[in-house]
Order: C-alpha cells, then structure tokens, then sequence
C-alpha cells in the first residue's frame, strides 16, 4: 500500500505523519514542488523584520529527518503535473509516473498577482520561505526606504507591520472597505487608527491593478509586497474530476474524502464547515490546514478520524495590539440570515491599580435565538485568550445568557474581576432585551 | 420599601448598586462595620509588594460616591448584632434598630487565626484594607528580612511572592501535601520548583499551631502573615435561622435567596453550585461575590436574575509564573464518584521560532462519559486564557474531543499553531481511547 501526498508544507506533512502513526507499513511519498517541506509559513513576516534570523530558523523538520525518523519518502522539487485517477497514479512534471493507493491533496494556496508589473524586480508575493529569502536579501542589499503592502488581510497587515518595524516607510493598501476581510467597520477602524499610530499609512477602498498605480495614489515604494487574498491551488484536483465546492475550493466530506474513492485533500486547497453557519466556507490558515491534514492523513492510512469545522477564529499580532476574530461580524450573520445583535465595548484588561490597558470586545448574537454568532477582540494583551473563550462559547452553541456567567479567572496582575468578556456579553443581553 | 446590606465590599456592594439599577425608586442602605467600603481586597499583597504605592489606591469607589451619584446610603463603621427577621429589622451594635424590607447579607468571610501567639505585633493577617495598612507600615519601619506565610492557597502564595519581591527571606508553610487547595500533586510540584526558584522556601505537610513552632522549625521570623483558609461569616445569618449548608456556608438558591423570606446572601458567606460535580461548594473568590452579589441585589430589588454556578475557576499570578485551575482536580473526581482519567502535557506557548517558553497542562475527563472534569495551566504567559477556555468547555459539558477540535487562534507571537490545550486533549483522546 503507498500513500502519495501532493504538497509538503503544514497539511501536506500532517497528513504523512498522522498516517504514518496510524499505519507503520504504509508506504508514504510526499512531493513538494518546492525546495523545502515542514516549515511555518506563518513566519514569514518575522523573517522581514529580523526578529527570525535566518530563513533556516522557519524550517520545523528538515526533509532528511522525515526518511530517517519517520520512514516517509520526501521528494523536494517533483512538482506534479498531474492526478490520474482511473490509473491510480500521478503525473510528475519530468514524465515519471507514481502509482498510489491513497492519495491526500495538499496543494495550498496562491497569493493574488493579477497586478500589471508584478514581475519588476521590486515586486514580491510572501507565500513561499525562497520568497522570504528574496525578500530578505533586498532588504538588505537594496535598502528600499518606502514600501507598498497591497492587501489588507493578515499577511498584509503583519507584512506591513515588519516593514514598518524594520524601519521602512510603508503604505497598506486594501481594494475593499474593510480590514481582516471581516466586515467590520468598528474593528477596521480600531486597527487603523494603530496603523497609523505605528507610522503604517493605510489607503482603503483603493484597489490596484497596476504596479503603476502606487505612484499616481502618492505611494511611489522601491518595495512592493503582494498580499491579497489566496486562491486554493485546485487546478490539479479540478482536472482529476474531483469536485469543488461553491467556494471555489475543494469540497470534501468531514473525514477529508473527495469525491473520488481513495483521495483526500487538506489544508488551504479545501474548503470547510463553518461551524456557526452550518455551510461551506474558504479560511486558509495554518491551523485548520494543520488539523485537516492530520485527519485526512489519519483516513488514508486506515483510521477514522473526522474534522467537524472551524469556527472562523484568526488572530493578527502587531506591534503593541494584537487583533482576533471568530464567528461572524453583524454584517455576515445578516449576510447568512441571521438577525444580528452587536455590542462593542471597551474595558480595562486587568486591574487598574496594576496598569490595566483598554480592550476592545464585539460580540453578535442572534435576536431570535440569543446565541452567539460571533465576536472580535482588539487589545494589548490575553486577546487570544479572550478570542479563544468566545471561539468555545460558538462551538458549544452557547446562549449569550450563559457566555455571561462564565466562571473566568481573576487575578488583579492578569485579567479584572469583570473580564471584559464579560462585560460585554452583559451589554449583549440589555441589547437583547 | 428600604434595602439593607450587611457588609460594603465586593458582593455587598455590587447588590446595593444592581438593585438601584433595578429600582430607582427603593432605598437603599449599606451596613459596613469596617472604615472602607468597595475596596479592591485581591490587590492586597500588590501593596506589601510595592506595586500598589497607597492603600487608597485599592479603593475602587469611594463611600461619599455612591451616596452623591446612586443614592445609596453607606455606613460605614456600623456593625450588626442581630439579624431579626420576625420584626424585619437588624439590631446594630450600638444598639439602634435598623427595618428592611428586603436584606442582603454579605458578610463576607473570615482568615483562619486559630495559631497560638497570634496576638504578637509581628503577627498578621492579611484581609482588610487597614491590615493592608499595618503591614505595610510594619514592613517600612520594623525593615523586617525574615517572614513566614501560614497557607498555601492562592492568598498565601501571593503574599508569600510579594514579600519576596520586596527582598524579605521568606518560608511558606502549608498544613497539607497540595498547594492552591487542589488534590494535584503535579501542580504542586511544578509550583514548589517556581517558588524554590525565587528564593520562597516552602514547607509542605506542616502545619503550624503557634508562632513557636516557626522558630522550632528553623524558620524563625520577624513577620508572620497568617494566610490560611477562609471562613465564612455565618453567625449573623445562623443566629436568625438562616439554613447553612453542608459546607458550612449559608445555603441560597440560584436567585441568593436563602431559607427566609426576603433575605438573600451573597458573597464569601454563602456556598454556590458546582457546574461540574452539581454539589454545593465553598469557593470564596471576588468574581463569585461579584456576580452573586448582583443577583441578590436583582432579586431583592424585584428583578429576576439567576446565578448558574462555578466552574471552580481560579488563578494565581506570581513573579514569572501564573498557575490556574478549574473544574475538578483527578483526586477530586474520584471523589466525586467520577472514574477520571488525566494527563500532564508539556507544550510551547508561542512559535518556537519566537521564544517560546514551556506551557503545564493538566486535563482530567471522565472514563465512562469522556466528559470533561477540570484542569490546570501553568506558565509565564497565556495561562488565564487557557484555563478559561478550559472553563468554558466544562460549562458547556464538552467531551474531551471537542475540546481537541477547538479553532483557537494562532499566531507565532502569541500561540503556536496546535496550541498546548489542543495537544493535551489529544494526550488525553489517548488516554481515553
């Protein structure tokens, strides 16, 4: 029996691994295109602004020790081109053919490039750890002083923040109105006014298609980084005749099957169940990619395992603020057919006398159900934390009623004996009537 | 129609101002034997510390305030001799009568003084504002370099890291095996190392019945602060014929009421439910007499409001350690009559990339139901948002695997893409089977 797994990064070596544990003789090949697996391309920015040394520092596992420690085939650089199914086999770009018996579809996702003079020198994605090292490396030796991030998600924010740490004059652009891609107008404009605190020139509602256009809004950059949204890498599995869904990724079932037997897909090529919606939706992010890759690894290796959903919960750290989001903002709860309630409240982190800072809570519920759909947390500190318990109250299908009753901790140095959670929720309810 | 109060800290006052919310139109009066009312109690050993420069600093909101701005009535140095509810009145101690319509009782609790020579000047406890007052004067002109702190508990542990943070030798002294009140053996350990490591010297497993004892066992001191467990403040209630539990706690219903008509109770005098045993327990901890107190003062305003219980949350914040627990320990579910199961997990708190720091989880579950039962968190950063994720989890009754399916967030910064409670479920998933 072998197991073949397109693409080597977070879903791809979950995957091997998970199905290594679950089946010690399976035969497991991996094929990254790239020159590098198991590394955490969620570290990208922190190789930009220093605070990672060296691109080496983001490696998690170098591919030799995967053969050595764990008797799974790694290839780097066999790029596929493509998935034959009724021969139960793949196509690599150089002619040579592999035969599978289970097949896990991790091809990631891209970075947007649709911008007229992307392929100046000057011009980046931040998707891969050689694009990193390119980065790296002109920051270095070209030692550009004004920047251009376009795209307003994570990546761009984080990206933007790095440049900014590093010392660059940077200016964020974003096509749509809102931050984070969450529709959000209190959240989006909570993160601007830090931005611009940090010296990060924000332009929203300003799409560009053209490299040409940064010098017409006033943003000449000697550095332009490409940040907007990803695209599942689904070419692969569409002309395999494995299904998509409506989001535009790969559709599978909550075990990581496809349509086909035999073949599972994880990680940023899929889409998943929002847990709060009940319905399909396109969030690439290290974690599910993480989870979804172990539990398809898990099947294909003979196991049962099941992936029940996400429930939205991302979080973007910058300097001094750190902003998380879960569930749905008031605008997608109306968007899914909800009647949305929101709160947004600011409150004191821990006690006062120990120096407390603002955070800032919104948390939506439903008016008919009271329950929870959502919530966001923008503060200096225990923002994961607090973003974590609204993510738990979701997944439980808690009633704002009992999120408000919630046995928290409290120590004056850590958090207040309201936690703004808290507080928030009770300001839900008076909404709420 | 007047309100009483008995007692003008946390819980006291939360239900005197919930109530003028609820009812603009009652009188209220506020009962409080001390010289202060709504003072911050958990910040005491900030003020041995340092941290908090003036007691006054700890005061949250004045006496005149709530007089000028709610229009509740605060007295201050008033102590009650007799609740008597056939006439509807309380009996002060200087011998006026006082007639409610409605009484709150939130008298609050008491620190264990059962040590002989505890009438000794270098003698203290360390529960009210003005024994706040006193050590700190103590420590600034006696400069005393040799301390011993009677109790392990949280209040006992602070104390004990406060004292040391202001440079005195200090030994700590704990009757029993546990530390924080918690059958758990590995948190205890975990939390002797911290302590050994600043210099705390701990004795487990000796107790102390007169301040000789300390000398005799070779911890003489120059300041002793007797931080053993609380006591509610009963007498009053008892006397009236007011029902206490079998914790020795007044007994209320999930509105505070207690056996008598139109009197509620509130605070560290009462017991609560147990979310997770369903029993009665007696947690004295200022969220629990925050959120108890506005349901009494709800209720007895003619609001209805109801207090569902406790996950048994509580957190200790020392000098580059917090360590929190909630639900039930593995010793207390077997003795609950739960067959539990638990495991410890070591894990990284942020990207390792980043400078993580190792992270204690515990988790216990339930073999027969898979439910879980409780937890522990220790480590220098995160702890209080874990261990409230973990809280939440309980209230809701999660089985362990859905709390190993939890979208938390993840940021290399902040957390590490399989954060430490998704990697302890999954040790415990293990464990279960």
């Amino acid at each position: 029996m072998r197991l073949v797994v397109i693409g080597g990064v977070a879903a791809g070596m979950s995957a091997a691994a998970r199905a290594r544990r679950a089946d010690p003789s399976l035969e497991i090949v991996v094929l990254e295109k790239g020159p590098q697996v198991s590394w955490a391309a969620c570290g990208l920015p922190y190789l930009l602004s220093g605070r990672v040394n060296r691109p080496e520092d983001l490696i998690i596992r170098p591919a030799e020790s995967f053969q050595r420690e764990r008797n799974i085939g790694v290839r780097t650089g066999a790029e596929v081109a493509a998935i034959q199914p009724s021969r139960r086999q793949v196509a690599l770009c150089g002619g040579e053919r592999l035969a599978y018996d289970r097949l896990v579809i991790a091809t990631g996702a891209r970075p947007e490039r649709a911008v007229a003079g992307a392929d100046q020198p000057h011009v980046f994605t931040l998707h891969t750890l050689e694009d990193g090292r390119r980065i790296r490396a002109f920051l270095e030796e070209q030692r550009p002083r004004r920047a251009a991030v376009i795209g307003g998600g994570y990546i761009g924010l984080e990206t933007a923040d790095a440049l900014a740490e590093r010392g660059l004059a940077v200016t964020l652009f974003e096509a749509g109105a809102d931050l984070l891609g969450r529709a959000d107008p209190e959240l989006t404009r909570r993160l601007a006014e830090h931005l611009e605190g940090q010296g990060i020139e924000l332009r929203l509602n300003t799409p560009i298609t053209a490299v040409e256009d940064l010098s017409a809004a006033g943003a000449p950059a000697e550095l332009v980084i490409l940040a907007a949204r990803l695209h599942p890498n689904v070419e692969l599995a569409a002309e395999a005749g494995i299904e998509l869904g409506r989001t535009g990724a790969v559709r599978v079932t909550d075990r990581m099957e496809t349509n086909l037997a035999g073949i599972y897909a994880a990680g940023d090529c899929i889409e998943t169940l929002h847990l709060v919606t009940g319905g399909p939706v396109y969030l690439p992010l290290g974690t599910t990619a993480n989870k979804t890759g172990r539990v398809a690894g898990a099947n294909a290796a003979g196991a049962r395992e099941r992936f029940p959903g996400v429930a939205g919960t991302m979080i973007v750290a910058l300097r001094g603020l750190a902003a998380g989001v879960t569930g749905l903002s008031p605008a997608q709860a109306r968007k899914e057919g909800f009647q949305p309630t929101a709160v947004h409240i600011t409150a004191e982190d821990r006690s006062r006398y120990l120096g407390s800072r603002p955070t800032l809570v919104e948390l939506v519920a439903d008016r008919r159900t009271r329950r929870l759909l959502g919530g966001a947390v923008l503060g200096e500190r225990g923002v994961a934390g607090r973003v974590n318990v609204i993510a738990a109250a979701l997944t439980a299908g808690m009633a704002v009623e009992q999120l408000a009753q919630l046995d928290l901790a409290y120590a004056p140095p850590l958090a207040p004996v309201w936690d703004p959670l808290l507080l928030a929720a009770r300001a839900l309810l008076k909404e709420l009537g």
